[in-house]
Parts: C-alpha cells; sequence; structure tokens
C-alpha cells in the first residue's frame, strides 16, 4: 500500500490533507500526518479510515526516521530551516520530497547525491514560490516554442481579502500569513531589470513605486517590487529578456498608507523601544513625531507626510487602531514587534473571513518582428478562515505533484522547482479543475 | 627625562605633535612617534631635537611594548580597534594612555585594573567626543552649582568647510573626516528625548527633521540627530532632564540635498551594483529612478521629490557633478562606495582650503522657578588643508591632557573620560588661549 506522510499539520495543511485523503480512499494508498501534537494530526485526519496521526519532531532522528521508512512519499511543511534535516533523512530511507519552501544552498548540494538515489526532491512547489513558476514557464515555454522571443517578464502575486468579506475593511488586507514577514517586507533593496537598465529601489521608495496592475474582473490592484527580480534570469532561462521585475501584490490603496508606516520607522525591528508597558497605540505613532505641543498626532501625520484629512492614508491608520488611546499590552518590543501586535488586532482573519489570492503575470515578446503582450492572471478565493486560498493554493500543487509521483507519472529526479512541462502542465490542468485557472489577455 | 609617546602620525596629528615638540623644547621633554611608516612619523616631527620616530606596529607585542616602557604617557591616535591592544601594553609597561576614541566595553573593563596601578586611560579627549563633554560639563555643573535645575540639553557638532574658503560650493561641505562614516551616516535609527517623551527618527525622515541652530557670527546651520542620545542622561549625570538631543551640525540647505542621496538609495552599502565598470556618475544616480523614456534624470529628480529646477537641491547634486555623464571609474561596489568615489572627485580638500569646526549647545535650565536658556557656540578654522581645524580640535585636547599629566596636574586615575573639572576647566582655559572659545548667551 502507497503510502504519504505529510509532515506539519499547522494551518496551510488543510487543503493539502484533504486532497490526498481523497486520493487515498480512491486508490487505497495511506496518508501519515506527523506534528509535534499528535492531536493537530488526528484533527487534520477528521477520523479518515486511510489517515493515521502520529507525533513527529525532527530532533529525533530515529523516530523520524523510522516514520520516514514507511512513507513513499514525504511532504514537508516544516519551517524551511528544518528541510535539509528532512532531506538527510529522506536520503537515507530512499524517499522523495515535496517542500513549498525556496531551496537553500544546502538542499541544493543535494542533488548528485538524490539523483544518485533516483529520489525527486521537489522544492517551490506551493504557491509563490510554485505556481508562479508553473504558470510562468507554461507561457514562456509556449512563446519559445512558437517562435517568439520574450522580452520582458513582470509577475506579481499577493494573497490579501476577498471582494465580499470584511467590506468595511479599507486595506482589503488581514494576515492571511506570517504577520512578522508582512511588518518586515521589503526591508532590503530590490532590484530588478527595466529595458536593459539595472534598477535599484530602497526601502524608502518601495511602497511609492508602485505598478499599478488592472486583474480582469477584479479591479485595480497595485503592486511593490520584491528583493531581487534578477535571479529569475537564470531559474527561468530568461537570459536575453529585457525587463524582468517581481513583487507582492496589494489592493489599491493599500501601498501608500502601509508607506506612512515605514516612514514613521514603525517597521523597524533592530532596536527595543523604551517604556513599552505605558504606551498606547496612539503614543507608539507619535514616538515617530517631532515634538509639536498643541498640535494632534493626526495633525502631525498631515503635514509630516502631506495627507489629506479624509485620505486614503488617515482612513487606513484610523480603522486599524493606530491613533486610538488604546494599551499596546506589550511589556517590551521593537517597533516592528509593536505594530505587529496592534495590527493584529483588527488584522486577524475572522471565522466568516475569505482570503483573496491574486497572481498576474505580463509577458512582453516580439514575434515576426512584431511586439506583443499576453496577461494572464489566477485569482483563488478562500471559504472560511480555515479553508484559505492560501491553504489551498499552497497545499494543492504539493498534493497534486505527490499524486502524479506516486503514479509514476513523473520522471524527472534530483533537487528541482517544477518549471518543467512534467510538472506544469498536469498540475495546472488538476488546479484549473479544482477553481484555480490561470485566465489569459493576448493584446 | 619625561616622554610622550604618539602613536600614529596621520592627518590628525598635525596640531597635538606641534603643541607637544613646544612644550617639550621648553620642560625638556621627549616626544616620540609612531607608525608604521618611520618616515611619516620622521616628517611629522620637522626635525625637531627633542624628537624621535620610530616605527610602530601594535601587532608586534615585544617592540611595542619596548616603545611603551621608554614613555610616561602613551597618546594613541590608531584606530579605536587596536585601542585594547595599546592599554593591555600599557597596564603591562605601567604608564598612562590617552585616545580620542569612544570608550569600548573592553576599555572599560580594564578600570579597576588601571586604578589598581595608578594609571590613568583617559578616552574621548578630542572634539567629538571630546571638547563636547567638556564644554558642556562646564556650564552643567556651573548651573548645578548656583542652584539650577537642568531641563533640557541640545549640542550639535559639525566639522565643515570655512566661510571664507571655496565659494563656489553650495553643499559648504568637504571631506575633512573618514569620508566612508560620512556617507553612511544616521542608519540607524536616532533616538533622543523631548519633553519627557522617548522620540525615535528612522533614517528616511533623519535628514527631514533638522534642527534650526544659529551660531552666532556665523549665521544659519541645521542639526540632524545622532544615533543614541539618550546614553548622556548618565554620562553626564543628567537623569532628571526631559530633553536630551545630540546631533551633527552642517551649514543650512545641506540636509535637504543629502536626502535626495538618502532616499534614492545611493548611501546603502548592503550589496554590490550590477555593471559597474560601465556606469558614468548619471547613470549611477539614474539606476535608482523609474525608467520613463524621453524623461530627463534632472525631470526624474524633480517629480520624485518635488524639486525646483533652481533649487537647493538640485543645485548642489549638480555642482558634485552627480549628474555629469562622466565615468565613475570602479570596476565594482556598493552604492556607497560608488557615491563616495564620485564625492570625493569634489570633496576632497585642496591645498588652499580651510576647514570649520562648529560646536553649538543649548541648556534650559529652571532657577527659583524661573525658565532660563544657555546657548554656547564654538568654532576653529583650519589654516589649509594639513593643519586642520578638525586636526587642532582632536588633538590640541589630548596633547594638553598630556601636557597636565606630565606636570603632575591631574590626580584622576582609571578609564575615564574628561568630565571633572580637574579636566575640562584647564584643558578649556588652554585651548581659549590658542583661539579655540565657547562663547556664551544666556537668554
Amino acid at each position: 500500500m502507497k503510502t504519504v506522510l505529510i509532515l506539519g499539520a499547522g494551518r496551510s495543511s488543510s487543503a493539502l490533507i484533504s486532497y490526498l485523503l481523497n486520493e487515498a480512499t480512491r486508490q487505497e494508498w495511506r496518508v501519515m500526518v506527523g506534528d509535534l501534537s499528535v492531536q493537530a494530526a488526528a484533527e487534520r485526519l477528521e477520523g479518515s479510515p486511510v489517515g493515521r496521526a502520529l507525533r513527529f519532531d525532527a530532533g529525533e532522528e530515529r523516530a523520524s526516521r523510522e516514520a520516514i521508512a514507511q512513507a513513499d512519499v514525504v511532504i514537508s511543511l516544516l519551517p524551511a530551516m528544518l528541510h535539509p534535516v528532512i532531506a538527510r533523512y529522506c536520503l537515507q530511507e530512499g524517499k522523495h520530497l515535496l517542500t513549498a519552501s525556496y531551496i537553500s544552498p544546502e538542499m541544493k548540494a543535494l542533488h548528485p547525491e538524490a539523483l544518485g538515489k533516483g529520489l525527486l526532491f521537489l522544492n517551490e512547489c506551493g504557491l509563490d514560490p510554485g505556481i508562479d513558476h508553473m504558470s510562468a514557464m507554461q507561457v514562456i515555454d509556449r512563446i519559445k516554442v512558437n517562435g517568439g522571443e520574450l522580452t520582458s517578464f513582470e509577475s506579481f502575486t499577493g494573497g490579501v481579502i476577498a471582494p465580499d468579506t470584511d467590506i468595511d475593511n479599507p486595506w482589503r488586507y488581514k494576515f492571511t500569513w506570517n504577520p512578522r514577514n508582512v511588518v518586515m517586507a521589503g526591508q532590503s533593496t530590490a532590484r530588478y531589470l527595466h529595458d536593459g537598465q539595472y534598477k535599484y529601489i530602497p526601502y524608502q521608495q518601495l511602497f511609492k513605486r508602485i505598478t499599478a496592475v488592472h486583474v480582469p474582473g477584479y479591479g485595480a490592484y497595485e503592486g511593490y517590487a520584491n528583493r531581487d527580480s534578477l535571479g529569475y534570469r537564470e531559474t527561468y532561462g530568461l537570459e536575453g529578456v529585457r525587463t524582468l521585475l517581481r513583487g507582492t501584490l496589494r489592493k489599491e490603496g493599500f501601498c501608500s498608507a502601509w508607506d506612512v508606516l515605514v516612514q514613521l520607522g514603525c517597521c523597524d525591528d533592530t532596536y527595543v523601544m523604551h517604556g513599552v508597558e505605558d504606551l498606547t497605540h496612539r503614543a507608539f505613532i507619535d514616538a515617530f513625531l517631532e515634538s509639536d505641543a498643541g498640535v494632534s498626532v493626526e495633525e502631525k501625520l498631515m503635514r509630516r507626510f502631506a495627507l489629506a484629512p479624509q485620505g486614503a492614508e488617515l482612513t487606513r491608520l484610523q480603522w486599524s487602531g493606530l491613533l486610538e488611546e488604546q494599551p499596546v499590552g506589550l511589556a517590551t518590543g521593537t517597533p516592528a514587534q509593536i505594530l505587529e501586535h496592534i495590527l493584529s488586532k483588527k488584522w486577524a482573519l475572522h471565522p466568516a473571513d475569505k482570503d483573496f489570492i491574486v497572481m498576474w503575470h505580463r509577458f512582453g515578446y516580439t514575434q515576426g518582428g512584431v511586439k506583443r503582450t499576453i496577461q494572464a492572471s489566477l485569482v483563488a478565493t478562500g471559504e472560511d478562515s480555515v479553508r484559505t486560498a492560501m491553504a489551498k493554493t499552497v497545499g494543492l500543487p504539493l498534493a497534486i505533484a505527490a499524486r502524479l509521483l506516486l503514479e509514476g507519472k513523473i520522471a524527472a529526479r534530483g533537487v528541482l522547482i517544477p518549471i518543467a512541462p512534467e510538472f506544469y502542465n498536469p498540475i495546472l490542468a488538476e488546479l484549473s479543475t479544482l477553481g484555480i485557472t490561470l485566465a489569459e489577455e493576448e493584446a
């Protein structure tokens, strides 16, 4: 009986486990779920007869290897820093490994060994990285096959809240992913290529230098550049490309409001503030503004950043409670920790909230001397605060890859990412039947 | 015969060595100057019969200790990271040590040992730190002695160019100190206290949140906050103070122009740029601006930062050659390294250039229920590009301290900074006879 072992029963595991339980029932496979909390693992299995929960602690080598030895494919949803450890166990036990994390140098170094043992260690097979690779490479390869030459590639992905959810929230955003990463986003200079020129955007300009993105049927979004777009030249085989930009999408109006927090210094994680236990939300913001007796925090913000009284920025800051005389409720903290804590009060997903994934690519190419453009976009909506679009779009590509592997439909071996047709064609085709479809527009 | 040993014959040693050669001639002392280059050491002695040059390499313990053993007082102008090594040698040989550097934790840890051996390790006895401590403490102690209570202390120091030098230079600035430190200045969040509130200024706001400073007789300056002003509360014994701000002075108009470079990301030292060998000054600046075909770099700067065509900012950037199609002339580099290299072309001191030191303190206090303010300012002008005001103001306090110590006029022992009357009264009195005087205004 074929067995898949899923490591980590956290929030992003729900869709993945559901999919594999269905397949396991149909194909007479077995699904093992390992987590530090065996209870969490059991809950995800919802009493399925083909499921088995176990306690899994990557630090316990013997027990870990015993669990892995029972599986044919291991899917790790553990923190990325644990993947090299899991990969070692998989090498020792001769098992395939799938993750949704970026390939680390340690992971990459295992390629010859994995290849030698006939194992697939497939990484970056979630949403971003994952569906972004697959959906981009499918279009890029098609352009090449048709004799076109790719000249530019821009790609933005974001996880926000669904259009019909939380209607009063002007940010159109809640924490649907690691809140700390959201607060810290963009702190290293973004690097990209535009029309053959290397371009650099430092943190202090990042949320001002946005790209307007219209997603057909879903309205106006805005994208800010990610850390280093240039790596994708090699990854995607785009050596001749003259424009290359990857970024993060937010709903229109998000960036200028977030930029106020960036400019104030609220996302700084390099020092601990004084007197945190006595801070209110409002005093936290005021600590980053000049002293001016008798002038309100709102007035100081408006003057410093040239904001309109009822403008997009102040409206959002007010809605988040950042200007309230409410105690922060922390004993100590860096600005970034305090901001995350304050924002969590309004940005935590409620049971009825639905999240929303938007991915948008723009490909510029020439074909027969004619310049052409393809825009492709993908959206996915969550069902509630557990069955999130994030969990679906991260988990389903992994689940489908595991199924294909168990069915013997993937021949590639070694430490890879899913940029070859063997991966992206069947995975994207099935995602499409599950409601995750890339819509294309050619201009 | 009493002997003083000066370690380091670099740029900042000229005034110090001249002063001590004069004293040595008068008092029948001997001046030894040690440097990695014995020739550099010899040049500083200008053939004086009381002087002796020697090769000094702090890494060679035996030779170093032999040199130190011949001295009564050692003055180290070596890089601050070497001071703990020199201090160890001085402990072993039982010699006093003077430096102009901030006390490091390693240096501080030597206090009991220095005290036990009856040695003075006096640090922070240059300009800033140095004259700033002494001039501030003289006023602070006087306010206390007269029954006043200090409520606020603001202090700014800067090294710029003299009013009558380099008249066309709109920055009124050249590199008179470590250029790299100038380019990197302010990258960690500034922290200060205003009216009892802790305040924080991140890098992206630092050159916008300036304090206007009028120096009587010398016009309009502007100050930006230094890294952490709060440490001075303990150092100066100002536990009750409600406003505490230390910063750096520049001539009016400097900060808004420098801020353009900061906002662009030109001072970033965290990554190496692409294609540096082909960069011109203008292309360097353009790499930080959005692409916009047919729009000039000047136009893009004006739009992005709301600059006036003939305004203070563009004028300064143009004067520095930053908008010229001139090759940068480096093979590789971080933005900060490239900016430093470009600026050095215009900001290197010419032989006829005179530098200029400005220090400004403002003390707020209450006396008999009345609020009062004292402003104190100090200026010093260099004679040329070698006999700089920077060399005088850094070197003379050390020289005077060495003389006082050799004359047996300083009783304090241990690892100290010059904040006690025993130091600041005689040193400030003598600096005044050398043309470095603090002028006070009471309001």
